[in-house]
């Protein structure tokens, strides 16, 4: 069954393991005329490659894509966008030790439930490296939206929290640490938080949150599709995170409706509402206002410290992990956030212009 | 843009509104040969209409099934299963304030946006009434699922948290009161909190957690159609969603790898996690074990408190709404988060048998 | 698996047997806005209802239109719209000898092969009458398209052939005779053969010719989606057709690259080609010029006469059908033939609108 | 709008254009455990490709597969297995004439009126190079149907019509000669023609048989995804084709119920029609007879004549191609169909595992 395709207008198929000859994508349904640039999307890339802080893996990977097709003298011709990236360096020798045996908390046991037989070397096409293909899809699906800013930041690691006003934060705040938590004081004790946990071979979960500014009023479906569920299936289908909340999110339950409801006025001849606790979506259509979620990662599974696991076999046994991993994936996943956001709103933003 | 159908080879089409004449779905890929009775829909039904006890809204509506195509001598054919609910009873003349009114928090104003028209008797599309389709559609997933137990009840309202466990509550215990809450001292003082905030026209939120038992490891994908981030789309596609977490959820942010990774041993002959951080999936494909998650509902919006808003034309203006609300969706939403589940589970269980 | 749908911006699913309460469809993804008139439709379906003339079957069925969803103070609000028509006078005990036995050149043998259990009254799900659906959203449809102009006609019944003009013919022309063939000779013959086959208990086969005219260039996709493919996917849905053929069609086979190429010009102000071999479709989009298209329809499957066949438990049998059924399909097969045809052309004005 | 992907469950989708830096497919859906051999696919893409005869073009191009993922240890392991060939030798400078004039029956007119921009060189994504993706992932869909025999041949050239036997052709018969005609005698003539036509710079048309033996029986849907539908779809998103019948075809339109019906046996304990004029295809599905169709193909457009035409500016011109073109494109056709019916067969097939 396919499962490795996302979107209904702007659509991308990805493909690569992580010790494959390559990580690449298959753009379907870009418009026709945009203008494609490969240096944009290494941008967004290269926020997201290894080795690019002291708090990331030391994996060292170029991640250089390649145009493959469907981009004519700069523009996109309305044909499919192939891209890539090779994957160098890649150590399938210290995956050995992982063929009869399960990572705890590793999609290696699911992986053989389901198919029956999985590349055990890098953790194949469940490792993170998958993503690299929505990064450089993200990166078009960006350039339709044009005036519509999404920025996503580290809100939390482990039990350190920021202070972060959705309304003001800039991309030059983010980028400004290497946590890209755009709080400084906050940041500088989530590095040492992460250094530590580096140290003890342990690792650590986190909160970003996301916000889209400028939105057109009516983006997204009532029903199935309704845009805060499309984006929650799009955010949660990145590896390690375990929930989604959007506007009040979970606090909702606490509240009354009269304290909850957003009332609404006319500002500068725009609706405007009163509050934000819809979170810029109501009914499942974007309202016009800001849209704001957050998504919790939990630590990364990989930790050198021995664990119990089984074999593939069946029996009991014990794992001790070495290698290079992200003691906390959140600084690196802040552009995957964020191109899964781009994604859905302009397939949304191109739906729309069949509706009425 | 077609945005009524959910699922891919168990696919249903919702239609209907509020004030039309009836409310419906269409099932298409149902296997042949599955029983199929009227009774086991209805009774999911009766779970989930109006007027059913005390704390509920005081509209009276039977919602009884009518099967009008897909089933011969009891059994699916493999042709589409058409079902409906006729709408009895409604009073449009309630709604005629509403004709030039945005009412807060509800989605006449984003209808508007997206369509350019709304039909505003009732909240029309938007109306939770539309879930009757996918709680008929979901009695017959369920039929699929045998094995599978899907068990979801009410596990806070407002501020009244319950303590339950996941693992041993049972359908008797969770239809024990008319909250659907199985802790019984938190059941009761939640129904004093539902009556309280009737009386003084206003609602509450709450959390609604579902337990899945018995599943088969291997259901759900990599990458995109993981099966938490389907889940979270079905979920969230709920009226008055705003959050949904899996196994540890939001705690997840402040844990470490070493707390969070679920070790794994043979027990029985079967893979067992020593704890269930993950809440039965990882890497997107269900590992055998209980799947847990939990799902915020805002409180309700409509509340009989003066509130500003604007009109059609985009003047303020205050809007302050009669009628029969439900005070609290929680307990009428149990089988509509059941449904939405089975509706997944089913859909996975048929994709699997083309996977190997 | 889900088959029951049709189109991607505009989809429709269609539902129902021929003896089950009633047929029905679900259009998803109609324009807001656009005036939907239940006239219009209904108008449509009496173009392909029985007992319309002496020609078809004497079964005698109103199938009259009920809206259920989608429309509000006679406009499509862009939430799905339910159409049915019930079913009256279905007489299943004229079906009772099919309990067992598989009717020649029908789908009863097919169906149990694949679904392992077939509601055997009327056919069933295989019945023309499911076509009920396709006609009425076909006439949705053609409100899309508003100036391109579709005409099906009669071009052949058995040896009868017609000489007819695409480029003149009108809609006045073929309704003037009761077998839609605009060449009035012909039609007198095509009458004659048709109640001469009758009398004797047979069925007679033909040729439908279908023009498309103002279509604009630039409608249809290259690779798999070309317009020319997908028509042929459309028509060759549509019961008892063997044979698809556009533009010059099999004759190209005799044809020399020098005769078959439509050499262009500039003509008032637009290209125009000055031959139409291509039918209007070059590499799977159209160019401006009138699409023209053929398709061959099979005598009808139900004779007044005795044949071989066997039982559902494998044993030879002999079968004679009685009953009242078309004995030429053609005349009542022109108004699906232009609904087939306005689905798609009215989904790939949509989908065009995101192109560029 | 996405429009390269072709199948549900075994879903392809292809990518690049002729003068790119490489043409591609990635396939979704292929069953774990497959057994993946880069050599069966390279003996399909060499039936395929250029200059393997003096009847074809002369351009010379290797078209080596690469594959890029989805294969480890020679199984597939049920994630995206991704394909490719190089572009090499092309030369882009030939088509720089081409950049302001529309060629006769090609597509570069349709192409600017759907994108506002198209790429010149060899025809772009219009080029038949596009099929490499689809012969290479016909040969894995191949893997899938193991018993079923697939076998196409050219039927007939310009007006040399051949004799061929359709329950009795070989591969080796087909083969044996350079036109991929099984009738000796008459592909003899057909190369004869063949050649004459390059000679005087035109080209001729067409038809190729294929012929689907040991066909299970129930594969295909009734209603919109009929089989015979969906393979005219398929067959019918090849370059250059203008007509598809199956069965009887065409020329069923001047029979007779009476002569058209296949009775019905049982013979060797299996269903067996007396005669074969469904083609292997009732009600839109399989009845286990062979399956039967034929297609049009028209003479190849670019030919070495001077021909009217016009600019992108839209004034009036003359264009005469140069260049090395296949005068005949069916002999290299023959795997590309026998690809599109496999692609769609191993998908009906992986479909009914879901059915029943």
């Amino acid at each position: 069954m396919p499962a490795n395709s996302f979107g209904t207008i702007f659509k991308i198929t990805t493909w690569g393991e992580s010790h494959g000859p390559a990580i690449g994508v298959v753009i379907d349904g870009c418009p026709a005329g945009l203008k494609i640039s490969s240096t944009d999307i290494q941008k967004e890339l290269n926020r997201r490659k290894p080795g690019q802080s002291k708090i990331t893996t030391k994996r060292n990977e170029a991640d250089k894509v390649e145009i493959m097709s469907g981009v004519f003298e700069g523009k996109a011709t309305g044909t499919p966008i192939s891209l890539f990236v090779r994957n160098v360096g890649q150590l399938s020798k210290d995956y050995l030790e992982l063929k009869d045996k399960y990572r705890p908390s590793h999609a290696d046991f699911t992986y053989d439930a389901k198919y029956g037989i999985h590349d055990y070397r890098g953790g194949g096409r469940a490792s993170a490296r998958e993503t690299i293909g929505r990064v450089a899809a993200g990166a078009i699906a960006r350039q339709i939206l044009k005036k519509t800013e999404i920025l996503a930041y580290v809100k939390q690691v482990y039990k350190v929290k920021s202070k972060i006003s959705p309304e003001k934060v800039s991309l030059k705040q983010i980028e400004s640490n290497i946590v890209r938590c755009p709080d400084k004081i906050a940041a500088k004790k989530m590095i040492k938080e992460i250094e530590k946990a580096r140290k003890s071979g342990d690792s650590l979960g986190g909160v970003i949150e996301c916000v889209i500014r400028n939105v057109p009023a009516g983006l997204g479906s009532p029903v199935f599709d309704k845009l805060d569920a499309r984006l929650a299936q799009a955010i949660l289908s990145i590896p390690a995170t375990k929930g989604f909340e959007i506007g009040s999110g979970f606090a909702c339950a606490e509240m009354k409706g009269s304290e909850h409801n957003d009332q609404m006025t006319i500002s500068k001849g725009k609706m405007k509402t009163l509050t934000n606790n819809a979170g810029g979506v109501v009914g499942g259509i974007s309202n016009g206002m800001d849209i704001i979620f957050r998504v919790a990662f939990k630590p990364t599974a990989s930790i050198n410290k021995k664990q119990s696991t089984i074999t593939s076999l069946g029996k009991n046994t014990s794992i001790k992990l070495e290698g290079r991993h992200d003691p906390c994936v959140l600084p690196r996943a802040v552009p995957i956030v964020e191109a899964m956001t781009a994604l859905v709103l302009a397939d949304e933003l191109l739906i729309q212009k069949t509706v009425k």
